[in-house]
């Protein structure tokens, strides 16, 4: 036994004997207990902090006595009149081990502190982020030993922090040399740490102790919008969250419509790269603005998105991605420059993008199987991201499967006659009065119904403009559930349904939701052919978790979990009366918000995740619905509307009830829309 | 022992046995043979030809008999239809063993061939260029286990060629797929076969077999040119070579004018960087064209080049080597992108730039100790690269020291009254009559003497247009043996010289070279402030050897080599005269061309030497001129002008005879510019 003082740490429990006068982040460090520094243990960074604990530590079978840690020195007391210390904390590097102590590690001073996420059921994410800022003092230059003030630098980064081979790109070069003797050749350094295929990278340099931090991107860039989460890096806190419409949308609405824009036209591929590249530099700007930071400090940027939009963001032709076989031009993760994609962050930014698990499924299912991780379940889950296309996972432990399916994006408001994207002035919640077969509704900006007082002093800016994706599920799944619609889908006349708010449209009859037309406003109104595109849009979605659960061998899954910004906003309720998911518990069927951002954030701030779901990819069995005549049945099949849902809690039985039907042409039209259903991923 | 046939290789003298039927080329790559191969043995590419050999090999202890080799098949008949095989030759992959042969690996069948460089004393390089070709067959795309193209052509690469973890360019994502198709899944790939920093890397594909190559450039970044060798990088070949004017001097002519250009001007840096890399451009152009290919073949190049030239191309702004310390930005080779500097080559093409040694010594001077090897040398050699700045190296394999020396552009014909660079038309061989004193020259491009029968027809076209470099120092040496210059370095009258041709002008005098004013020509003229800038260059030469000698301990040298474009074209004879190098047998003092330029194609040509200069460097020992006071010790006894050739075999005793001097205040001036000499490195 050494007889020199015990050190015990919380809450890691590590413990080791260190000598009188050692600094408490000296012995951290030597026993590999996580205690952050960005100043090496120059009393400048404060990262360090530690509350040593006294008295009786029955636990640990140890006694801390006062004066086990050396008094309160002028470096504490100076930091504590420029920024204040919490109460009990000192500084690691300047407490010295005087006895036996216990030392706790508070969160904030972990490296690898947990980033708690919001939902109960999910794994909070470590912090291990690309780039770290490192304070160095480096070597000034001697004519009589030249050497180039970069490889000083590289020498007090080996020297000081342990950082072998770090390399710069060149505008490090460019800038370095004004900034080591602004700083007195005492810098901080941004070091990107490096990965499989790069080395470790100086991304940036400031003169002297940097009091800032450094930022990632989470970018879920979809077909319709591009959203972006900014986080800091250091202590992975999420500073803002933003998004933009895609600007692909003037060249198709969905991506069937954008590959064959590309093979119409000799530079439309290149022209849909600028377009995308471009919004994302918007939004990147809008972002920074929002969270008040310099782009500049942005250094790390990682996307999940599907095949399509990772193909035209990366400026690859999809053409082979519009026909079978549907080969991807690459589908392993890509590590990138921020520069070679044109852009507007940090000049040394690096990108990461995840992988995609086929020529359907893209990088946004590997994100979603990184949130959600089915192949660590237990239980069976389905996990469906809802966009303009779904993709499907189903799995466990065992095994996952995963498809896409092409519901194209009339669950994100598009191509519905009164249809837009979720914004404030958006009907987005409905509810159909059974007697008077009216609707209310509520509008986003606004917590009031419309038929409450006041609502329309609450819209006054907005407005109500029109129907989100979220809205025009309800919208249908009330119809259905008040005889409106029936369940091949058609919308029965006023007299057949007993509302006045049925209408005579050409053909087929509409539904009038909301007349603005007095105040300038719009006619908010349901036609029949809204109802199609969401019968086929469900159907697909249907389809797609049901070929799984064939190809999985099974007739019913343990759980569901809703993912997708849209997935955030459905009602479970009307999702089922809607027949949009296979049979589950009602209380099994959750939503998991933006799976595939939360991916994306999760690969941003913990590198370790960017190996282990390529790892995950790799081991993913890919099923492709084209080929499947399985999927087509199914297709067929689903169309239908059930709408009971309760009193019975398992769903989506796809009998339709006789006496409910209007007409039995319409079966036969929804068999129709499916066979000319376009392949839209 | 075996009894199957046993296979003996030549050159190589390995062998071993193999079981009848073997192809040569699978012997040959089981025995590690050197032995090419671009299609793997598919009897396409042809570069695995062999020479069997038959008879008594008593050398080997073996007969090779008739028939030892498989018939000449249909592949080869085909290959010699369309090609033609030389006599006696096969193809490795085709003709396979059935008994006992010997079998002649031809140099041109080899991947590391020998380039045989035109100097006798100088080793061949190796050929290990950095990127080579390999034709695959690539698996098809399978929707039932969906990958990328990228991956199945990683995974092809893998398979038939063992080359691991090739990574590929944005570029390549983006042109693979057709290109795959429109070869049926046969491409060819030229693959960079990566280094201490960056992975493999597939720089270019095509479609089928491609029966081309490849190109690198080796660049020689001057400050008054920039000259470039461009290289076959499957044979080694120089397919064309080519220079221009360093546009930078339009910013001034020397170095240190430029650096004080950046000083004095907020963007002078980035105007210079631009400059040069659009000189650069303009000469790729150029020697693309000379050499009949197409730029975007240029997969590689190498660029050496002194320290400020360094700078300024790498966008870096030159102030630190302005001034005391003379800290380099960066000193370490860098392995860089082409498309980060702007260059039009190929868009993935690597760059590597040789290392500095110090802030005063460049890439260029680590180039010429590659080409040159000092490190390697048995005797004492003084290594020196006349330029702008003169590079010089002192060393043997138990130590190398370097410095570098300001000379200013008079060795190139800049800041001379009639001086110009080496081009049709300027003079470059001086020869002045004793009995007459009057000039006789020849010019660049043509072979007759001036005074012979035939001059004016043969310089029709070019005209006589000034002095070069070469030319200027046999003028002043000229001059000096036939009394016409006095030891301090002053041009007596026509009466002290007995030459009609000197001209009293202004306070002092002149010489007159040629008369061309009848004609519409020049009149070329050499003045005393062009003795007086050769003196000072040749002093400032002189004195960095003889600091160098003084570090080293010794008093003289066993040999010396000339290097640079300028050192190439020099009378070894008139450098003596002036005394711009110390003592050294006559016979020993030899001529090494534009080793620089020639260190730089080492290194293209052989990655190998690369790693090997940068050790190199690291080991020789630099000497910071600028702080020695021994150095201008040494400049200023050195201005004076020696003149005795014949009959001591030692020169540049720098003892002056008092006899031949008109007056004794010339080397009071050249004193003086020696102290207003600024630093121009």
């Amino acid at each position: 036994m050494s007889s020199d003082p015990l050190v015990i740490f919380t809450p890691s429990g590590k413990r080791g004997h260190f000598a009188v006068g050692t600094p408490i982040l000296t012995a951290a460090r030597q026993l590999g207990v996580d205690l952050d520094s960005v100043c090496g243990g120059r009393g400048i960074c404060s990262k360090c902090q530690i509350t040593p604990g006294f008295g009786e530590f029955p636990k640990h079978k140890v006694t801390v006595r006062d004066g086990a840690l050396s008094e309160w020195n002028k470096v504490e007391q100076r930091y504590q009149d420029k920024r204040g210390l919490k109460e009990g904390r000192r500084l690691g590097c300047q407490a010295t081990v005087q006895g036996d102590v216990v030392i706790d590690v508070p969160p904030e001073s972990q490296v690898h502190k947990q980033v708690v996420r919001k939902r109960a059921e999910a794994r909070d994410i470590v912090l291990n982020p690309s780039t770290r800022l490192f304070y160095v003092e480096v070597a000034e230059p001697d004519m009589h030993d030249p050497s180039g003030d970069l490889e000083r630098l590289q020498n007090a980064l080996r020297d000081q922090w342990a950082l072998e081979n770090v390399t710069a790109d060149l505008h490090i070069f460019q800038q370095m040399q004004p900034i080591l003797r602004k700083g007195a050749w005492k810098v901080t350094v941004a070091v990107n740490l490096g990965d499989a295929e790069n080395p470790a990278r100086i991304m940036h340099i400031w003169p002297g102790y940097y009091d800032g931090t450094v930022y990632g991107l989470a970018v879920d860039l979809g077909s319709t919008t591009i959203a972006a989460h900014l986080c800091d890096l250091q202590t992975g806190e999420v500073v803002a969250s933003s998004g933009v419409m895609n600007p692909q949308i003037r060249f198709g609405e969905d991506l069937m419509s954008r590959v064959s824009y590309s093979m119409m036209n000799a530079s439309g591929a290149d022209e849909m790269t600028r377009a995308v590249r471009e919004g994302m530099c918007a939004l990147f700007e809008q972002i920074a603005e929002e969270g008040g930071i310099d782009r500049g400090l942005i250094v790390d940027a990682v996307f999940v998105c599907n095949p399509v939009m990772h193909h035209l963001f990366l400026g690859i032709d999809p053409f082979e991605l519009g026909q079978a076989p549907f080969a991807l031009a690459t589908s392993n993760a890509l590590r990138l420059r921020a520069v070679d994609l044109d852009l507007n962050i940090h000049p040394s930014a690096r990108v990461y993008l995840l992988p995609c698990i086929a020529g359907h499924v893209g990088a946004d299912a590997a994100a979603v199987a990184l949130s959600e991780a089915p192949d660590k379940s237990e239980d069976l889950v389905l996990v469906v991201d809802v966009g303009t296309n779904a993709e499907i996972l189903l799995g466990n432990k065992e095994k996952v499967l995963a498809c896409s399916s092409p519901t194209g994006p009339a669950f994100e408001g598009a191509q519905i006659s009164s249809g837009q994207r979720a914004a404030p002035g958006a009907i987005e919640r409905v509810e159909i009065d059974p007697a008077t077969k009216v609707a209310r509704f509520k509008v986003i900006g606004s917590d009031l119904w419309s038929d409450e007082d006041g609502f329309d002093d609450a819209i006054a800016t907005t407005g109500v403009t029109g129907i989100c994706g979220s809205g025009i599920i309800e919208m249908v799944a009330e119809m259905r559930m008040q005889g409106i619609v029936d369940a091949p889908g058609l919308i029965g006349t006023a007299e057949q349904t007993g509302s006045a708010n049925v209408f005579a449209d050409g053909r087929t009859n509409s539904y009038l939701v909301y007349d603005g037309t007095a105040a300038g406003g719009p006619r908010i109104t349901v036609t029949n052919r809204d109802i199609r595109e969401i019968q086929m849009a469900k159907a697909a979605l249907y389809s797609g978790a049901r070929l799984l659960m064939d190809k999985f061998g099974v007739d019913k899954v343990d759980r569901v979990v809703l993912a997708g910004a849209f997935g955030a906003h459905i009602s479970t309720k009307h999702a089922m009366v809607l027949g949009m998911i296979p049979d589950a518990p009602l209380d099994k069927v959750t939503s998991a918000g933006n799976a595939a951002g939360t991916g994306a954030r999760i690969a941003l701030l913990n590198t370790a995740a960017r190996g282990e779901i390529e790892q995950t990819v790799r081991q993913i069995h890919k099923i492709e619905t084209a080929i499947e005549p399985r999927f087509q049945e199914h297709f067929v099949n689903a169309s239908a509307i059930p709408n009971a849902v309760e009193p019975f809690p398992i769903l989506n039985s796809i009998v339709t009830l006789p006496n409910e039907t209007f007409n039995t042409g319409g079966g036969g039209e929804a068999e129709g829309g499916g066979r000319r259903r376009r392949r839209a991923r």
